[in-house]
């Protein structure tokens, strides 16, 4: 294992030591509870908290800061917060207009919110889920778990951050978040698997002509190994199941990001973003704004994460709204 | 080899068209001439324009845009752009108040635009160099090339793009960018070799316990291989050469930015930066700005490089003022 980490224990706590130390006027970490906060607390507006496993950075802890997040509780590597953190993340974002939480659809994340929520609502702390199931892998059916929350959530934090930002109330927040998951759809390919520090080996091993479609982020494989393909050809098997499962109007104004998984460099992720536009634009779509990098990672495997969003003015403006955090900054 | 590629003699020409693509706003992709330039043209100011191998984005395609570049020309993967290129981009770029040529020290990037601007003389097109050579890996004598430009070079098209774009002239630009040259050094640590995609495997094998000191960003080998080391030791072993050499006055106000080569991800750099940024202070310097990410890359190395600035609070200020492009946005 190649890092640069110190005792593989501590990789979270010293992570959120260097953000602090690299951005201390916007964030600020909270050690004794091991949270992350902005540096400069909003008031009077519906606050925003996500948490979920490290090792997706910068999902979330990269997107605390003015007109997105208030409050992050990062779990350990891959592994969701505890409810202790969730309370003491809400309790130290809550404005008095109420608190969203921005939950990814997936066992331990969904169970260890609703517990917090349980023990919050004795204090009187209003907090309203909204749930991100955007991966088209998964079937959207009674007989499982459903569909796991994905590069959407960024989406949802960006565009919902920008609501609460401009002082809607709560019932119209948690509704504008809940349009966005209605609107997005993810599918990943992963090109190699990713190493924890704990482990300090390839969770699993591919071989080098293959890859892997329909991954999530938590460093497992995904649901068909097919072979290595060209730009043009992965960019169709990204592209084609999110549209045929989210089936936009045609001439749809969409919002395409292509996230990286930590360890492909930006250079390819832009080739592929071309191809992917390319694509969208010969099935009769207008791909009207891109974020194109690493945004919802898996430490340093190597692929690609296709979400797209179909667009309305509203959250076009919302989208385009000013924000300034670690990982997304605009306008300000 | 594991890549987002389609024919991988297409690469630079398939992600200047995905980069265009997702950014038509901010950059114009001339495929006839093989430069990169600003959406919207500027008018009447100095005009800055960099080039050298691909490979190292988002250096420097990505920082053409509102306060930064005006025009690029990249060479193939690790090479040089051809003379035609620099000229392209010179005429295009140039608004009647100058041209400055951000040259990285390498032999052949060198010897290219002196070649463009001895061509160009006779079209009466001043363009003044500004040679970067940052690297301390390198000992600055008579006997050698030089120093290589590295880190460096993103702190001079920052900062000297903002004097451009308040409308200093061409003197005074230059001064400047050669102010930040005087004042910044790098030096960089790799854990892996990268993977060009004409060569398809690594280009040198590296043990799994080592790491290599004193890399540039074409993929070459570094100075010293030395034993793999946990990252508050690495944070030492990056900043200690650089301080040794640029000798900053006691308790300094400095720019520390912290760059990726493209494989390593965004958490591990954060970690990395908190421990150079600890060490800083216990030398008794003052790490006021932060820049972490993948900024000078060798395309999916894994490994970082360190460049310190000596600020002062014109340079300061410059570094602050508004930039909109692909890999640097904030103020617009």
């Amino acid at each position: 294992m190649k890092k640069f980490i110190n005792d593989p224990r501590d990789v979270v706590t010293d992570y959120l030591t260097g953000l602090e130390a690299a951005h201390p006027g916007v964030v600020r970490f909270d050690r004794d509870s091991r949270i992350l906060l902005r540096a400069q607390p909003a008031r009077g507006k519906v606050a925003l908290v996500a948490g979920g496993g490290s090792g997706c950075e910068p999902l979330h802890t990269g997107f605390v800061g003015r007109g997105m997040l208030d409050a992050v509780c990062p779990g350990a590597i891959f592994t969701s917060p505890v409810p202790r953190q969730i309370i003491a993340a809400t309790r130290a974002a809550d404005a008095g207009a109420g608190v969203v939480h921005i939950v990814k659809n997936f066992t331990g994340e969904v169970m260890n919110f609703g517990i917090a929520q349980e023990i919050m609502a004795f204090d009187g702390i209003r907090a309203e889920t909204v749930l991100v199931n955007d991966d088209v892998t998964v079937p959207d059916d009674d007989d499982s778990a459903g569909r796991r929350g994905l590069g959407a959530t960024v989406l949802v934090e960006k565009i919902a951050g920008a609501a609460a930002e401009r002082g809607d109330d709560l019932a119209r927040v948690v509704a504008i978040a809940r349009q966005v998951v209605a609107r997005a759809r993810t599918f990943s390919v992963g090109l190699t698997s990713c190493t924890t520090p704990e482990r300090g080996r390839p969770t699993y091993v591919m071989a080098a002509d293959e890859m892997d479609l329909g991954i999530g982020i938590s460093g497992s494989p995904g649901r068909d190994r097919v072979p290595l393909a060209p730009a043009r050809d992965v960019a169709r098997m990204l592209a084609d199941p999110v549209l045929d499962d989210l089936r936009p109007a045609p001439g749809a104004q969409l919002l395409v990001m292509l996230s990286g998984l930590g360890g492909t460099p930006e250079s390819e992720l832009y080739l592929l973003y071309g191809d992917v536009a390319s694509h969208l634009r010969d099935r009769g779509f207008d791909p009207v704004r891109a974020l194109v990098g690493n945004l919802v990672t898996s430490l340093d495997q190597q692929g690609a994460a296709l979400t797209i969003l179909a667009l309305d003015d509203e959250l076009t403006a919302l989208w385009d709204a000013p924000v300034h955090t670690q990982a997304l900054r605009w306008g300000m």
